[in-house]
């Protein structure tokens, strides 16, 4: 990764034996086959988000202030990544969006304990009458600013914490499976 | 723009000129510059949202009805922007991340518009406490899948405009000033 960070481009496994200076055999002894090298860099990127993420579930905050910190804590950490190095940064982003398959066993993870933290708040009462996996989406969906990497970078400048605070209090206190309006359904002109 | 997705890159004035068999300075006539060519590119990729916006914002719906159809309509163009031609649709989005400065006039307008709406709905007693601006900020980044054209390709299978309706309603009701927990002054082990 300090090879790719230095050349700003992805490395295979012959440029990093030629960087190296070490035979391609003993590169290969480490990373049998391509994909090897590239589950490694995927595992090391999502290591600290994990590490995070387990913080936080180890905790006995409420709900709401779990889920505050489960998200506010990646996103430091995200936003720390692109404010170090911007372009190694934007490399691993790249690369996320060619290899997304490795990624996938992290975000269904992550998922998973987001799910925990739903049916926590739903013992409580919050997102009456929704499905677990419709309130996934939606929270996701509404906060994808503060973790998917590529928003950090792009309007990165507009996510604090603050706003990431009032977009969770406003899921908790607003998010239900009630019509309350917004999806008329009669045509754009019935007032 | 014919051009531009047939062969799925960006067409210069020197390109348009030998692919229409005229001369460059037939071309120059109509694109002094290459930012002209640029800027009409931009105005006609835009001119299909803007209108929906104006017809929107030209009804007398509820604010809440009104915002909610301020968005789905535009997600629901560029939705279909994107399965007609998602080559094409990544070409323009690459396009706008480059030539960003060509777009910023249609997305003030567009948060101008959105600015009307929030006054309206602050009017009925919502997004108690949050000055326009910092409404206008959280709305942007909470249904931000819903208008930006990258995430609409990357995540387009999970958008709904069921969800969406769910959004707007949860923002409605929930955003305010006041902290209701989220953001805990205290450390992380206190509950």
């Amino acid at each position: 990764m300090a090879l790719m960070e230095r050349r700003g481009e992805e490395v295979t496994r012959a440029k990093l034996a030629a960087e190296l200076g070490v035979t391609r055999t003993r590169v290969e002894s480490v990373f049998p086959e391509e994909r090897d090298l590239l589950e490694a860099v995927t595992g090391e990127w999502f290591a600290p988000k994990l590490a995070v993420m387990d913080e936080v579930m180890a905790t006995d905050l409420p709900p709401r202030r779990k889920m505050y910190e489960f998200f506010v804590r990646r996103f430091q950490l995200l936003r720390e990544n692109y404010r170090t190095d911007p372009a190694s940064f934007m490399l691993y982003v790249e690369m996320g969006e060619r290899y997304f398959e490795y990624a996938q066993g992290y975000i269904d993870l992550a998922d998973h304990y987001l799910c925990e933290l739903i049916v926590e708040a739903q013992a409580e009462g919050h997102f009456e009458g929704l499905e677990i996996n419709m309130v996934l989406s939606l929270i996701n969906q509404s906060i994808v600013s503060y973790i998917q990497p590529y928003l950090i970078a792009m309007i990165g400048e507009r996510l604090t914490e603050d706003k990431l605070a009032y977009l969770i209090d406003a899921l908790f206190d607003g998010l239900s499976a009630t019509d309350r309006g917004a999806k008329g359904t009669k045509g754009l002109r019935a007032a």
